[in-house]
């Protein structure tokens, strides 16, 4: 069984993923994140993203109600709807969901995130959290009638409130369960670069051993998708492969030794 | 088994019509509407709707991509989701869907439309057509395991392209198959209106066979709606009740009297 996740950026070549996904023999579900497509139009609605840092130096988006509505549009609404019309053009009988469709993803609301602001601390509070669970049986239902899962934000809190999450996240916590043999991870790099300004720099291979010293190294959201790899590795062994999601066969090229394999 | 349509206009009580379904004992599946949504966001990002109206006297958007997108974006995106996490939150284990998810619901793309434009006739196509056809096994496979499927558009045509079309005329070949012995339709209105401008001339009750002179007399949406009724009662028998969704308990009114009854 193999995990796909989509990178959100506006290069990633999402034609060539599900043109190459056609031919895999094994199961595999789709998580997809749709960040570029979200600040487009955030944008053009007038509501711009805020991106908060904390105290301990990790950077997420500020999602208030209104910034949940327009997630729920770019995210379950525009991308999944396109991803799974592009996958049924290649007959792959694709099914969008959320996380709050037939409680699929659940999670724990964040308490609040503390930052400084203007030289003083704040505890901000907004509709996001951590994913706890999977509703693996829903899944698996899905795959053994031949669907094929196409999963994306928001996920459902411990109240039945719907809150943003990121898909790093939910990836380590579906691996507790659904125990992936790979999971592919597209983004708008060629691989994990050592220096982040030096798209020549890509680490061919990363033990699960040295994650800890690559998190402490990274920083903003870097740092985070580190943190979330070693939590991945912490709930089953698989084998992630960070690949460049812009080529024209981006999972060929993946499954053929290009970009960072973890493991 | 019942099917719940939900109209979607902007006073349309949500939260009513979700609260009584919790009470409800029998099965059913919900399918709504976005309409006000739709044309809010289109008009907040400048992509105003338009309506053309047929030689032969039907209206309906004029649905281009990106009007396409913003149907994505107002009903699978957020109308769905905030409709699936009300659900969620009155213990209703709601999976939200589109026509593409597991090809839902297939169609054929019409081949366009004729209408007079400044004298002149016209063929405009667009991407929008007729539903043919459900994935009943999908729906019955959900309800099966506990779940209660969510509806609505956009649907996938005969080369599986995402194209709109109207709930009710999904419902009417949902009701071939599905074959509901109550279909429950919530509207912006106290039922059918003998004067649409009279909200006291409600009609109790209308026949099947009344059905095709209040088509003859009724004009635009109104008589594309009777049209989709007639065809769902060549479909199966059934008992639809066209109800008001603005009330307190708009569910537990259309049950006991309320409404105009059609059979």
């Amino acid at each position: 069984m193999m995990i796909i996740k989509i990178g959100g950026g506006a290069a990633i070549n999402l034609n060539g993923i599900v043109t190459d996904l056609k031919g895999l023999s094994e199961p595999f579900i789709i998580v997809h994140g749709a960040n570029a497509l979200r600040d487009e139009l955030a944008a053009a609605l007038g509501r711009e993203k805020r991106v908060i840092t904390s105290v301990s130096g990790y950077s997420s988006v500020f999602s208030d109600e209104s910034a949940l509505d327009v997630m729920m549009m770019a995210y379950s609404g525009l991308r999944n709807k396109r991803l799974v019309e592009l996958c049924q053009q290649n007959g792959i009988n694709a099914i969008g969901l959320s996380g709050l469709d037939g409680r699929l993803i659940r999670g724990r609301r964040n308490k609040g995130i503390r930052v400084k602001e203007n030289g003083k601390f704040l505890i901000l509070r907004d509709f996001s959290g951590k994913p706890q669970s999977i509703n693996s049986d829903l899944i698996n239902l899905l795959l053994e009638n031949g669907y094929v899962p196409v999963l994306t934000v928001p996920i459902l809190d411990e109240r039945n409130i719907a809150i943003n999450s990121e898909n790093d996240d939910i990836i380590a916590v579906m691996q507790a369960t659904l125990k992936a043999d790979k999971i592919i991870q597209f983004i708008e790099a060629p691989g994990y670069l050592k220096d982040p300004d030096d798209a020549q720099s890509v680490l061919a291979n990363i033990t699960q051993q040295e994650l800890l010293s690559w998190e402490e190294q990274s920083k903003g959201r870097m740092k985070r998708k580190i943190h979330a790899l070693r939590k991945l590795f912490e709930a089953a062994p698989t084998r992630v492969i960070i690949a460049d999601g812009r080529t024209e066969h981006p999972l060929l090229d993946a499954l053929n030794g290009s970009g960072t394999v973890v493991e």
